[in-house]
């Protein structure tokens, strides 16, 4: 079975504002067989909106249509979708009675506009929305003589996501062929694409049953695996077994194989060890702690650190000494060493991170240019320092660093 | 005119990547009065392709391809819109040897099959691109009797922008009717959407030849002005009076009128008064540092701070007295203030800033509930807490934190 996705929305055809849902739609379909085979934006406008259903229910086997279901003018779905069908609406006194309840409940009164929000197209499946006033549609039936399945979602989404969740994968699942199909993803650190390809290529060649999709981040490559089989096990078995050999070829710079995040795959290694962090950051500027605590429960290894932007501050929070700044120059091997030693000294913390270095676009010179990073990770048994040149603007050469340091940790707790 | 705007793709079907490139060509075609009114992605088959090509030129006076002209056999852009045109493809033998060329500067060997970007479509003005192999194309002519005009662009967003503003744009001006089109952004602080719009709509209602569009962000509400005129004068002028008049509803809200964001706007404001800026974040966890740093020239006011995630560490970095933590609770009016006094004295900054809240999802209790934040702002002439309880979830509590943060130094400065 293939889909198409339709998102409808003025709103979503300006310079400011872009659907996202879809990209939600499309994993949980993959999930069931469902190729996307196209997407189509377009704006609250009936005529397009109809010449949009009908160009869709000519070439797909399922069509998704999210947004325009609201209560004012603009809200032409409804509409739209039954034109192209060539079926009636019809107002729904048990949904317009809903409505009203969900109004009163919050001791207001329902405005008459609210009630298109009742037109049901003939035969559809009302799917009650637990998170908004507009319910969702459930259509199955012919167009052109084929078997069409068409959805109508509402366009927020956390009505969307919970709506298709609860009420349109079972009915979707019993209306395919069964199907079994295992995904497993490995993201892997500091590796370029390229370089990454180049050593798994000739594995995952060899596995023409598994779709292999290889996507790059900043400092961070992710294998995306698929399999479909005669059943689950054997679909699993397959992508387990190439899991393993991929792993094997790339050994420790896999670090996560169930798509945790570098921040919380480090949470996970200082937990189990009992340890913590302290950070002195220059010119990560604050990122560095910003992606440890975005993790929920991470006071429980990091104890936090300094925003050591000044030299002043690198002296006084981190204790790296004077001379040595006016020896090296802040951005340093030495100074990074001494920042992630000072940093875990005066934080009681079993390991300490020091990041410094030219994040630019400003700030470069021909011995430190922009890119230019050193880390630094000291515990009690000493202190490692890693200095890297990275790419890319200001933005980039942050991440990437904060990425470096993160993944410095990581392997020290292999 | 209207356009649509096909992304081309196997990779923009899958649930890991999205096109970005529609959004600033949306932003350029609005700036030339071109209103885009279909977006569609499509991947890498030459029959879809075909299909959404010729549905495009049936619709829209512009129709823009981006993507598919590489040197692979996934890349049939050229073909399918030859195709659809009816037009034949010719081989350029001048574009081949300014691939050898490239490559030969890399002192590589032209791959065989690079050679099928030299392929232009009859009558197409080739558009050379600077940042890559594939060349773009312009077609100016009729589909079914009517004139259009078809642009070919590379897929990478820096070969896309360099290729459209250089080449496309003064073309594309030369093709439409004479328009004058001022636009304008004010961006207001803290305020939520309904409540910004219930005050400003009376406003613009009144400008019917403005068009408003009001968009919401975390902490943060963008007011979008466009008008057309006969000139360009006359279009300033209104959304000039328009916004004037936004202005003097909103006061000191309005925090910027020219699309600058919350930390550089803080930036000017702190370099204009020579003043200096420290930061001790607890629920924050550094993101409020990682903002103001992610300016470029952040140093010059910057001079860094805490993340005092642990309590000791409130106490060890910013002087918070253990008592005052004990008496009041970490998360307290009382601990804000100190922190951003203590802050402030120990990096000798003008200003000190000090955040402590429960970004959840735990942590959170009856008497200080998920959400709560309490935000410290210490000067020379004495300390303000501002206390704020925040919806949503981890991210989009730590978010509007650091935007109040920010946003009472703003206030403080103006």
């Amino acid at each position: 079975m293939n889909a198409e996705i339709i998102a409808i929305g003025s709103e979503l055809l300006t310079p400011y504002r872009q659907d996202t849902n879809s990209l939600y739609l499309t994993e949980r379909l993959n999930q069931l067989g469902v190729e996307v085979i196209f997407k189509t934006i377009v704006g609250d406008n009936r005529e397009h909106l109809t010449a949009a259903a009908n160009q869709a229910l000519s070439r797909a086997d399922l069509v998704i249509f999210m947004g325009g279901l609201g209560p004012t003018e603009d809200d032409l779905t409804r509409e739209a979708v039954a034109d192209a069908l060539g079926l009636e609406l019809r107002r729904d006194p048990e949904i317009i009675a809903s409505i009203e309840r969900r109004f009163a409940s919050r001791n207001l009164k329902m405005t008459p506009n609210n009630a298109q929000q009742a037109d049901v197209i003939a035969g559809a499946v009302v799917l009650p929305n637990a998170h908004g006033t507009a319910p969702g549609q459930w259509i199955s039936g012919k167009y052109d003589g084929r078997e069409k399945i068409i959805l109508l979602l509402p366009g927020p989404p956390h009505e969307l996501k919970a709506l298709f969740d609860q009420q349109c994968m079972e009915r979707l699942r019993a209306k395919l062929p069964q199907q079994f199909i295992a995904t497993r993803e490995l993201k892997v650190a500091m590796m370029g694409e390229s370089a990454c390809d180049a050593r798994v290529a000739p594995i995952y060649k060899r596995y023409q049953d598994v779709q292999t999709t290889i996507l790059a981040g900043a400092g961070e490559v992710q294998l995306h695996l698929k399999a479909r089989a005669a059943s689950l096990e054997a679909a699993q078995q397959r992508i387990d077994e190439l899991a393993e050999k991929l792993e094997e070829e790339l050994g420790d710079a896999v670090f996560s194989d169930n798509g945790d995040s570098m921040e919380q795959i480090v949470g996970y290694y200082l937990q189990m060890r009992n340890a913590t962090l302290a950070v002195a950051e220059s010119c990560t500027g604050g990122l560095l702690a910003e992606r440890i605590t975005s993790v929920s429960g991470s006071s429980r290894y990091f104890v936090g650190g300094a925003v050591a932007y000044s030299n002043e501050l690198k002296t006084a929070f981190a204790d790296v000494p004077t001379d040595l700044i006016a020896k090296h120059g802040a951005v340093s091997r030495e100074v990074a060493a001494a920042l992630a030693e000072g940093i875990r000294k005066r934080c009681g913390a079993t390991f300490g991170l020091g990041v410094t270095g030219v994040a630019g676009p400003t700030g470069g010179t021909p011995e430190k240019p922009v890119g230019l990073v050193f880390h630094g990770l000291a515990s009690e048994r000493g202190t490692e320092v890693v200095e890297r040149s990275f790419p890319g603007d200001r933005k980039r050469v942050r991440w990437f660093a904060s990425q470096q340091a993160l993944d410095m940790v990581r392997r020290k707790l292999l």
